[in-house]
């Protein structure tokens, strides 16, 4: 590792803006020194010789000896802090001046500005976390859903490393055995059973496979559901995304055409995030902005994770629905057949022939009929695919995938030279790459590059 | 006072937005019994039964015992916290989400949320603080200069009501004098001398008139000094500008009536803030764009504190440069002599006869001849108002100043009946005045009414 780790840093690591409280953060070998060169108090005459975890008042002094804010100083000595070294903690007033001052300050007396992530990077290096944490950490900060922050807590307190972890041992298991077989070449090994080991990498294919797949629910937890509703001019789109969102933000109207912007709204679903989309109807049109309308919709429909596809029931089924349901039947799709209360009669049976991949529901958003239903429907859509293993075996990240899926391709090849023969030394080369790729998710395996990689993504101070 | 200090207050504590850390304030009775319900740790059993100053690492819990955070809680028992009040910090990550839980599952335990200043209310209550320290911290975070956080740490140490209250304490004694008067109205009584209670109460009144005027010192250092350059048309108003910003934001053309908008720009000249505005040039035009600049720039003037005139002296004094000057000659102002580059002889008898009010400086700001000149005369003509006794001595805020006016109407009451044989309880009464004045800065005397509306203006967590 490349990276220096002698020097002391330091970072505003609150938000900037106005408030109550903002706290300035250093960290390294010299912590405790430099927050005796610009803290003075009353009642401690130096932070070096107070307990780890206690909090002391005072204020920071420039080099003048001018009073710059009166602070909180936290004293958290190493190994006992986020970045297992030395850390002090100025809790200053939250304005952008004091901290910005507070900071020169504790520059000037000798700490290095820190890098964005750099304390969570430190964590790393100095054994305190592994990089899913890391990731976790900052899935946390970002979180936007809570779902999202669920998932999150749950990685930085280690759960997805731990299961990795696992994985990783089973592998390192059938290694050893293979190595053994290496050391004895010519004879048969006993414990060397090459049906046995194919079946035990099944095995963790098997799991990798469910961890690979949990990455659609895990972004769906973090980002919420793409949600589209679609149908032609008029059929009661914005309506819907109103009785949603339980208020009035979308234009209702009885002109058709009238949604001609994509209108993206968050609802919170049982605790599902859909991220609506009300777009334009989908129709044959001459005017120019509609046009644009009605092909952001057909973008729209390209990521969506699920289609409410609404149908005007008391104006029968047009040749228009149809074409939007050979758009989007690949899609998880609900068909919404709307309007109920203005149709007396509904033939069924020529709705259930004309659109076989979807659910039917039945719905007037003008008198609420079905509207339950549907919501019922849609946790049901989107929860097909939850959670087996619990919050710890669902990954959000893409580099996490991506390891993930080289790790099963190399294991795809130790299981296929085994059916072919070819000699341990060759298989373990392979067994051998799926356990770096694994190690990379957690760190254990992993290079400078990568490293500065995920954490430059981090925010200061963190 | 019918502020209610029995229950529990909350808030989020650090500015909205993303970052490494933020921050939960919990103050009151029940603090720790509230943070004990959704704070556990391997290593504290009880927050309660923890030494004050100390603090835990742990995770924050929801109802369902699901975690919502992994945070520090900082524990500050009364009555040596903020507030005076038993108080526990959560040091949580800085995203909202976390930080809305946190809060969520705090308020569920028991404790409500704080409105705007009130943790500083409450530290005002409890006699942790008085009104003027409270109005400091405010200050501090509101800081918009250097100067102006240098005058806020003062503020919130204490510095200004130190000095009221020995202001006050010299009114108590008078008054004491004039009390004993009454307790023998018949006799003379020794000690009350009309002549020397009227030098005592001068004297407190030349304090409040130093007082008083510092406030435009005030203002200057926490607002900067509202500078206008103005003068004709392409006289080089915007290329001194940039000058003084040392980068090229104003436009600069050879076109005359370039400058349409009122540009304003914040110079840092030697610790001193200038709020410096480029104005269109002033000249009669029928542009009805040009129109509105040039009334833009009129207005200008009547607010600034500084006019800084250009003359273009190559092309001779013009009515309309004295008509300028006619506008703004009772403000300070000082003559830029301009474009000494291009003009062989200049008559500088003429000059100062034409613009006796103003100090008058030659520059060109193509050679940058002169401006160094000018530089340390704005700063002369600003600190010409400086400070005398100390930034302790120095008022900002207009509260301050009205109630210090009124004080001193109430003591040259005193002097005016003193002179007119008026008995002392009768002088007595302005006295008390005087001091219930004086103790509205502090907050010593107050009602309910003007904390609510001083707190008010408080930042939320604050």
């Amino acid at each position: 590792m490349n990276y220096n780790m002698d020097d002391t840093i330091a970072a505003i690591s609150t938000p900037p803006g106005c408030a109550g409280i903002g706290k300035i953060r250093i960290s390294g070998e010299d912590a405790l020194e430099i927050a005796d060169k610009v803290f003075y108090s009353s009642s401690t005459e130096s932070l070096k010789k107070v307990e780890s975890h206690t909090i002391h008042y005072g204020f920071i002094r420039d080099k003048n000896n001018k009073d710059i804010d009166e602070v909180l100083a936290l004293i958290l000595k190493a190994p006992k802090s986020f970045t297992a070294e030395d850390t002090v903690e100025f809790d200053c007033h939250g304005g952008s001046l004091p901290l910005q001052g507070v900071l020169d300050a504790v520059l000037s007396a000798g700490a290095r500005l820190a890098e964005p992530g750099e304390f969570s990077k430190r964590a790393f290096m100095n054994g305190r976390i592994d990089l899913t944490q890391a990731e976790g950490i900052m899935d946390l900060i970002n979180s936007q859903t809570e779902k999202g922050r669920e998932l999150a807590v749950q990685h930085l307190k280690g759960g997805l490393s731990d299961h990795i972890k696992d994985i990783r041992e089973q592998l390192m298991t059938i290694l050893a055995g293979m190595e053994a077989s290496i050391d004895f070449p010519e004879d048969e090994v006993p414990g060397f059973d090459s049906d046995r080991v194919n079946d035990k990498i099944n095995q963790v294919i098997d799991t990798l496979n469910e961890l690979i797949q949990s990455s659609k629910t895990g972004q769906i937890f973090t980002e919420g559901v793409e949600t589209v509703i679609v149908g032609k001019p008029n059929v009661g789109k914005s309506s819907l995304l109103n009785y949603l969102l339980k208020e009035n933000r979308a234009i209702v109207t009885e002109i058709p055409g009238t949604t001609r912007d994509i209108i993206s709204e968050l609802v919170n679903l049982g605790g599902i995030p859909l991220r609506i989309t009300d777009t334009a109807g989908i129709r044959e049109t001459s005017d120019q902005v509609e046009k644009i309308g009605v092909e952001r919709t057909i973008n729209s429909l390209q990521t969506a994770d699920l289609v409410l596809l609404m149908l005007d029931v008391s104006q029968g089924i047009s040749p228009g629905d149809y074409k939007i349901y050979q758009e989007v039947k690949d899609k998880p799709i609900i068909i919404l057949v709307n309007k109920t209360d203005l149709s007396k009669e509904i033939d069924h049976n020529k709705i259930e022939e004309n659109f076989p991949d979807g659910r039917i529901i039945y719905t007037s958003v003008q008198t609420g009929a079905g509207l339950k239903e549907l919501e019922k429907t849609i946790k049901d859509e989107i929860m097909a695919g939850d959670v087996k293993g619990g919050y710890d075996q669902i990954i959000t990240r893409m580099r996490h995938r991506n390891l993930l899926e080289k790790a099963k391709v190399s294991l795809e090849l130790v299981i296929e030279g085994n059916k072919n023969n070819i000699p341990p030394d060759l298989l373990s080369v392979d067994l051998k790459d799926a356990l770096l790729s694994l190690g990379e998710i957690t760190g254990e395996t992993v290079t400078d590059n990568l490293i500065d990689q995920i954490f430059q993504d981090f925010c200061i101070g963190k």
